[in-house]
């Protein structure tokens, strides 16, 4: 069984946009704790649970939050895990606040960020690390690369018809 | 005798940008103590030094940090102090990236920040928060505003000569 | 008694924004006054206002404007008490401007910038400090941030319900 | 005789871009008067000259700020006479906050913004605004509109040159 | 008489916004035309619109476009009156496109640049400018600003009653 | 013969830049006039000009302009030729002035815009649609495509020494 | 007849914006073929459909994607056609991450941007492309310009009646 | 022996940034090949060296670009492995572009995106994947992390003596 991934969001109001990350882990049968942890409202929480990640079995930490996003980069600070952080758009400038607080970390300390509200890519990036070492998961992925394009190649062929009807 | 000023430096290269803060705050004869210490690199000194800084005597935090600047931040999440955050211009995006990680704060975690590199706005903050109780501060606050209009206005009669020979 | 906190608004549209602010004010027991005044439309009454604010009994002053926000500048410029400024979003470039309108002041002027919208903040900043000399307040503080982590463990066990229906 | 231009420096290191203004000016025997003055450092001098300046026979106020550049607004605030505003490039954001610190005033109180840096057209402005009731001045600036087409013409013909040798 | 402001948009769907210019005019007063001519697609008669415009009695043009905002500067390229830019929001970039292609103008040929939107304050300003030298508008223009700070302290009064119900 | 590119500049000074263009034309045989002229301060020639481009033997328009960059679009206004705009850097704003300026053209007139000072990809833009119905110019682009692969997997190769010295 | 005009679109969530093109095409009786391909799904369909369209037909390709916007430039690395971007605004920033991920093309391989979502130019910069050696479409260009301008003006006159009643 | 990290880079002209990545596994011990190909100029090579990469004993890719950063995101399309993205700063925009190009990737093609030339920051995430399942590689990490932290608090030692001088 692979290792599990940790989701921690700053606040539970992520939730509707981090959820997606949670059914790609189920689909992927990829193990999962989900917590609501804040870099500045339970920050000894925040980093005791990255420092034991892990010694509890994580292999893969991702950390959502909006605003000047700190999580990610305080988890980081905290594990020798990969971190994966997901910049959450808020109710102003649209995640860019969060995305640069996210991905511009000082040289040491990397988070590996996804696009603004990408909950759904975290979570697949997550699977991509563990299937470094674990050929089931990257087969897997390999399979759903292919069902996601013909997808595309599905809706390219009904985009002919409507198209027809001009 | 004001509380003590502390200024925490993300990075020793904040130094040259950072030192007219300590300058300021010597002209006011507010004691401080300058450290470098950072969010992601030496998190657990950071946090220790916030939690007891109101203990050991100090009154204000500043803290200087560049990039996904996370330092003010985390102070601020281990303390009940002031922490004024100096967003500090790096090799890209001219310190927007650390303007937006410190200034946008989420609910309940004030950072008091500065302009980019506002190391001497910083110290002056810092200054007039010691002075809200502490009149003799606040007296060479306003003797120092009267010199700066005073400056301004000489620059002004100097200008003038300056014209004539345009 | 604490001093009491002014909080001034450049145009009345602001109050819904700005109203957490006087709420978490009132929670913390801290007396405060609530004005409009434009540094464009008032200039004489917000820098009469600023100017006697120390001998009228206020320890802070919390300046909320949108736009080319100049208001907690212009205060600024006329008073030795901190001036908190809170950058309001308006209709157009989500607060952008404000922020910097508010937070890039020169050499020898600082504004103590908040978060865009960020009202609560503004008010927790200012009872930080007026409790930098008041023991009472800062235990309330302590107190608080107390509270706001056991919400965000609250949450945290709520969530873990939540994920079982997943 | 055209009436006076007022020209204000919220700083003297402004003085090397806002001296093509005054060349400018000078150029079309439009009388000027250039001060240093700061909206938040001399305040009060700032507001006195903007408030006297129409009495004074100035028939438009000039401004050129940096940073959160607040000068226009404020000198705006306390004349009926029009007002230009030049935001100044600093060491950060390439006067972008200057820009918007000037341009976004709130309705009521414009300030007749120029480009980034753009001395020269603040002067050109002011002339055009000072030529509307003003025909010898108008008849001027259309004298050197063709100049500066025969300027372009002249550059274009040489450049035929240069492209020979390419 | 004044002499008369144009007003000319880039399309017919600004006028939701311009109509406010049209408004402030009428109470000031000062007669205007309102044109719809575009700058990219009737070249030809936004050209002859201004280089006309000074001989028809106009003595300030307004011109209000979106997106790449090119009408205030093709404009001010064929008048020798002050040109006043609205750079307008449109359906994505929040006007910042606007703004930027209005403000930016190369030296020789500037436009009076109002904020985002800014219709009212374009009236205003033009107002301002042919008041320069017609003290009857000029005095009407500080009677305004009079009653506008009466409408703020008004306000102020009304908000006082508010907070007691906080 | 192919049809001619005309590559206009709104300002000599932007030919260090656009020279690249006239180089990469020269070595595809395809024949071009360079002009300065501005939608500024000479915008009845480039109007006229564009006006006749077709007549004139032109296939394709290139326009260099920076900041307030509407040389682009108003050349578009007046031709029915495909246009291509090359957005130019200048002192401030990096060139996102210019770049928004000439992209975020109106419904009904197009701007081909390339990169911020991307003048070679101007010309290769240029010779591409001459190239639609001309498929000696087409293998050239094929045969320079290639050539442009081969340089890459030298350097590649290169690289691979240079990494043994690590 | 004309060459044919392939469009492709990243995602079928596209169309909405993206049908306007396939209008104005059928209008200028220009054949088109619409796709759905992805950049990142559907690489090889991509790729190969690239690589081919010139053979099968094609004279221009105008491809339309949001966020980081790869599939121009994709497409473009594979012919030597000239390719169209559409940058796609999607739920954050916007736009700007299309617009920049498909305009700041590396030397050699150009991308002709419009602006964000502006499929209708795509269309008649692809027909002014074929136009090149097309007079038959080069003057219904014309025509469609002229009727263009006819529009504005129509509109001018329509709003002359508004404001009568205003 | 861990598996191997490639390291591409869309153009040679990268490698003086992107060396430190090569430093950094070097110093880990871990193999890697480091290669110029282009997502533009030489796509197919990148495509083919993507696909194979597993197969070739690849456990992570990491991909340097400038600009329009399509590097990153088109080898993502072509493997299963992790792959990380450096945007690199160009010419202009400090960055930006490659950042948004890089990090804004649609659902279900993750990049994982480090800030602006992290090339340090991209090796030591290549790393921390590897060491998902390489309990030596993660100790090796806790081992960096110690000694980064030592050299922060050898600085703020330092740093005191300097302060004495001040």
């Amino acid at each position: 069984m692979p290792k599990k991934v940790a989701i921690i969001m700053g606040s539970d109001s992520d939730f509707p946009v981090v959820k997606s990350a949670l059914t790609e882990l189920k689909a992927y049968g990829v193990p999962f704790e989900c917590r609501v942890m804040s870099a500045h409202r339970t920050p000894a929480e925040a980093c005791e649970f990255a420092a034991n990640a892990k010694a509890n079995g994580f292999g893969v930490i991702i950390c959502a939050a909006g605003m000047a996003a700190h999580l990610a980069g305080v988890v980081a600070g905290h594990t020798t895990l990969p971190v994966i952080g997901i910049p959450m758009k808020s109710s102003v400038l649209d995640g860019m606040d969060a995305l640069l607080s996210t991905v511009m970390m000082p040289p040491g300390v990397p988070v590996a960020t996804v696009g603004i509200n990408g909950a759904k890519n975290a979570a697949i990036l997550a699977v991509q690390m563990l299937a470094v070492s674990d050929d089931t998961l990257a087969d897997k992925i390999a399979e759903n690369k292919k069902a996601m394009a013909d997808v595309v190649i599905e809706k390219d062929a009904k985009l002919q018809q409507e198209i027809l009807n001009l």
